[in-house]
């Protein structure tokens, strides 16, 4: 119960579950979603959670049907709900002139919404490990990133979950083999972002050449920020007041001011401005206004106020 | 004036120099001492500080004794007091049994250190620039770290400032044409360090394939980091009392906790403990006691004592 201790111990760490809740699985039958299913199945009871699992059949190769097959029969196995959607994710990419990696996972937190909505599930599970923590740690260094930015991936975030963050490539390996997991090996044939792969395939081997365990050593620096992240939440309701769509900022000329302002920009879901350009908000007079994509900041003392309309004091 | 204006604006955001400082650079003669040593020279007066150059010879090439003649002739040019010491770099690491990179560190800052006593300098000024600071991000990331320790590279720590820390590799080599700086080719030949290699030679290359910017967006994360570090200097300094030898940490259950524990391991000149040992410390019970390294930590109540001797409350 090694392997599934751990997962246990780091789903009670954050709170990921409250008891009695519904969780929908994203499974596409790879390696790593089928390495959570195992284990959520067989830490349910435990956690008292009722588990559905959600595969979205993403219509870009010869065996998708097959895929969509296996992962239906593998939920039959343990007697869980499944859920399938098919969609044409080229032809929605072309039609969107996006990605198409962009195009499936926009596909896909559809189709899961539209489950946890019809099927009154609470929350998401996604099969994360720690290894696409690293890629997304570095992703964001190189990119520009801050604190809060590069912590990457978060174990939980609104109805997002993914519970086996914590686990490295080896012990998803080790899982597997002990527990004769199935698997579909060719999950994710169509990643064709650049970067991504870039990272992964070139990069990634190259810390691993430097210490064997850099995705222990990433995932412990990122929980390090994600502490950090919710100490400054405490300050964050301290020192924030919404009214109606106008969010209220006290300034009080520390570090942290920069810091609330880009969770407040996150919390808008919008990228936190540069830094420079936040050095130019907590920097202006009292009077002083500031507009910054479809959002309007205005200073008044010690006091600042961000929202996304033109009036925000006296409102219109 | 721009790249000259940048580095001034530098050192005025970090208080690097006060006026009337005597600041000791260390100048092998490569390209990136003698931008330092060319930019400093011309804000001098501008900063109201007087300069000195140390020239240590390592005695690892051929040429060492012609480098230590190069920029003892490009001081004499700008007038500038010019010291340097020879010393056997691969004898003292074969004796002290440690690579020859350690060695040529340890012996070059001792003999700064000399220097700095024996002709009362106030600050010793280190050509590291951002790509430096990149390969330290990315060195301790791979190896383990938190927020403080991320940062790497400071801009200024006790005694040491990096004045040129702000600049990357395009600007120093726009510097060197415009301005026509001499320097020496072949500076760090003798650099040896597998794992120092791998990140410059290996990994940095591939982030300029994702953003030509990279070291921009490194270095804007990191002086997120040092900013957090100034904030949690403040918070220490409320809550940490230093009585003779022994450390009193007053604990308030947040993540703050944990970093001040951090930093005081750094300001002994220790490694901060793992995240677990960290978490363990600060679980302690009232009259708990730890022993790390040689440090001996005690809770009382509310407060945790470190001390490097065994009677922490009472003492000898």
């Amino acid at each position: 119960m090694k392997i599934e201790y751990e997962v246990l111990k780091f789903i009670k760490k954050y709170d990921m579950y409250e008891d009695g809740d519904r969780i929908l699985l994203g499974v596409s039958g790879g390696r790593d979603s089928m390495v959570m299913l195992d284990i959520l199945h067989k830490l349910k009871d435990n956690l008292g959670i009722s588990l559905g699992v959600a595969h979205f059949n993403h219509s870009l190769r010869e065996t998708s049907d097959e895929e969509e097959l296996f992962v239906k029969s593998e939920c039959r196995k343990r007697s869980l709900p499944f859920y399938s959607k098919k969609e044409d994710v080229k032809k929605y990419a072309l039609e969107n002139k996006i990605g198409i990696e962009e195009a499936a996972r926009e596909l896909r937190y559809n189709f899961f919404n539209e489950l946890l909505e019809a099927k009154r599930y609470d929350k998401i599970a996604i099969a994360h490990y720690s290894k696409d923590l690293s890629e997304t740690v570095i992703y964001r260094l190189v990119k520009g990133t801050g604190i809060l930015g590069i912590g990457g991936i978060l174990p939980i975030y609104k109805n997002v979950t993914r519970p086996i963050l914590s686990l490295n490539f080896e012990i998803l390996e080790k899982y597997v083999t002990i527990n004769n997991v199935k698997y579909i090996v060719d999950e994710s044939n169509f990643d064709t972002k650049y970067i991504r792969n870039k990272i992964r395939h070139e990069i990634l081997p190259k810390f691993h050449e430097i210490n064997e365990q850099y995705e222990d050593a990433i995932f412990r620096f990122a929980e390090i920020t994600w502490e950090y992240r919710k100490y400054l939440e405490v300050i964050y309701n301290e020192r924030v007041k919404i009214e109606g769509n106008i969010y209220k900022i006290l300034i009080k000329k520390d570090f942290l001011d920069k810091e609330i302002l880009r969770m407040i920009f996150l919390n808008l879901g919008q990228f936190p401005p540069s830094k420079l350009e936040v050095e130019k908000i907590l920097s202006m007079k009292s009077k002083g206004k500031r507009k910054i994509n479809n959002l309007f900041l205005e200073k008044e003392k010690n006091m600042l106020y961000i929202s996304k309309e033109v009036n925000t004091l006296g409102g219109e």
